[in-house]
């Protein structure tokens, strides 16, 4: 059952972009770029100063072990005070497939490897900013990889690789001890699609 | 059951912020300001252009009504190709109780009011450069209130209310349907919460 409450003639309609003019960009914007949008509203009004963030896409990726247990780690981040938990994450590279980037980051951080890596769904960090793409993925399946094949990490962060059941990965995301959105959107959207395929 | 793969001597340590410099804040920093900091790791390493965002802090709001439907938008969003599907949001005013103001947006912006608003947590939308922080709210028990005590939203863009059950809510969020990473987290979390409780 799905019924609107309000019925206008038509769809809203997009905004409308008609100027984009980079207005600050340090380091050649290899971690940010803040652009200046000239935009036009449906009714016709037009904003001259909408700020718009360009930042890296980047994935996060729950991981599933072929037992049916999960790998986060406990860690460090900056935007954090003390200790989080976290999923895997990283930036992916330019040209790099986001699920390709997905399976990468879960054999860099973890040593273990994937069988299959769904997406969760792609989605711009900041509604009214854009500040880059989210890739959400489950990885299931997972099991180690003998050390001389695992590739290694450039994460600046000290991450602690810890294993939890699904009992226990749940408490802690309604917990909120997984600090930063994406990675509970990850959490919480992968333990309700493995729910449903249950 | 939770146990440590890899075992540190000790807990991984936070990164220190050394200095602080505002480097871009268009419009007195109303909408955006860039700092750069510089950054002690644990290892004595330091980083002397880490970029930081400070944007306002919002809330998203998961409303759920006394008969358990669920109130959410059709509208666009400038991040957003097209339509999307959407949550209550907005920013918390200056000095606001980011609770206070769960429950004003979503009479503001459903023309409902709910019984209780629970907290989902309040996480750093970019776990690098913090760019805000995102409070997640589940108000429960909504009934609508007369036309004349209704609130006045500010939004800019249009939205059109729309009331679903539970299997098209957890359908809609599982297609990725809220296509803002903190809608859906809410949506996600909001649910398992939800459940937990029944």
């Amino acid at each position: 059952m799905t019924c609107e409450e309000s019925t206008p003639d038509t769809d809203p309609v997009p905004w409308r972009t008609l100027e984009r003019t980079v207005v600050f960009e340090p380091d050649g914007g290899r971690y940010l770029t803040v652009e200046q949008h000239v935009v036009e509203l449906p009714d016709g009004q037009v904003i001259d100063d909408w700020l718009w963030l360009r930042t890296p896409a980047f994935v996060n990726v729950l991981v599933q072990t072929a037992d049916h247990d999960f790998l986060v780690f406990r860690q460090t981040k900056y935007a954090v005070d003390g200790l989080t938990l976290a999923v895997v994450g990283g930036y992916v590279e330019p040209g790099e497939d986001p699920a390709v980037a997905a399976g990468r980051e879960v054999l860099e951080e973890t040593g273990w490897r994937p069988t299959e890596v769904r997406s969760l769904g792609s989605y711009p960090v900041d509604g009214n900013r854009g500040a880059g793409v989210a890739h959400l993925f489950l990885a299931t399946g997972a099991q180690p990889v003998p050390a001389a094949q695992r590739l290694v990490s450039d994460d600046l962060e000290d991450q602690v690789l810890v294993r939890m059941d699904r009992t226990e990965l749940e408490a802690a995301v309604l917990r909120g001890d997984f600090k930063v959105v994406s990675w509970s959107a990850t959490i919480a959207l992968g333990l309700l699609t493995l729910d449903k395929s249950n």
